[in-house]
């Protein structure tokens, strides 16, 4: 998707740690309209595949799939990332280690809310060392449900996460996918 | 907005301590279709006052935030609970106390998304002991921003979030306001 390469060229800064920060449009700020035309090439490469829900982790995944869920008109569950009072009965869970909080954490989605009949597309913001993706697919295939694959909006493909989920037979579509980044710029691959 | 009176009527549960669960529809699961007619009937209640931003904080607010975004036409930032490797620089933080965690945290705003030129419209999905509210009110008036008002799903009018939001001048517009719930079932006021 060459706008979103070219609005990330223009609006994110290399950090540190191989840290890509986006807070200006995708993770803290939210540049709406951006989100649209990501979910609608979500639906123009998923758009035969009859998804019935579409699945992500909070925080910075929920915007996301929102539109995506406006777009493909089916129901969002996000993970969460701790047990609240009000988050009782069976759940499914998994681990997730945060790659920029530095922390290993459990995420649940309350089992009613994923079903066999169901046809799950995650989406994310990231996929960078296939954590958080993992484990999603990991409750997304103990609750039987079918997984249709996942929509990523920047994949860091220097990064062991797409090897993973290639491993795992999971069909990943990463709109834009980077090869390289540093103090010379951000390089994607075509 | 009689038909979001049905709906919780119809998909939440009421849960000791004066919890009400609307996982299926608003904090977990969501009804990306609910959240567009939320959407519009802000948008009905404040297309006078000129909204540049909305604001919410996470995750929670973020499905209903990023709705408003696209149905206003303006960017969305919302307020993070933890500060992470790449939230760097000058933020605006304010405490908050989560009703349905028991704990307090601090939340905060990069100051870079926030100007005083802003009008900005908070939105979250539940106003009960108003202290998420609070905090964000608390950031937009130190940001120098004007604060257009607070658009919020549920109002529990028994707690008191609606009765300090009115001392602070703040005007907020709830869509469902719950007088009374418990076993006996729930009870709006008109």
């Amino acid at each position: 998707m060459k706008s979103l390469e070219e609005y990330i060229k223009n609006n994110s800064k290399v950090l540190p740690g191989d840290i890509l920060k986006v807070d200006s449009f995708l993770n803290h700020q939210l540049d709406v309209k951006l989100l649209k035309k990501i979910a609608d090439e979500f639906k123009r490469k998923f758009k035969k595949d009859n998804v019935t829900k579409i699945l992500t982790v909070e925080s910075s995944g929920i915007a996301i799939a929102t539109m995506c869920g406006y777009v493909f008109d089916c129901p969002v569950v996000f993970a969460k990332k701790s047990q609240t009072k009000n988050l009782n009965g069976s759940i499914y869970m998994a681990k997730i280690e945060s790659y920029t909080q530095n922390r290993i954490y459990d995420v649940c989605v309350a089992k009613e809310f994923l079903s066999p009949e169901d046809r799950i597309l995650i989406v994310d913001d990231f996929l960078a060392n296939g954590k958080a993706l993992n484990g999603l697919v990991d409750i997304v295939e103990v609750s039987k449900a079918t997984l249709v694959g996942a929509g990523i909006v920047i994949e860091k493909s220097f990064q062991e996460g797409p090897e993973i989920m290639k491993k795992r037979n999971v069909r990943v579509e990463s709109l834009a996918k980077i090869k390289s980044m540093g103090e010379q710029g951000i390089e994607f691959i075509d």
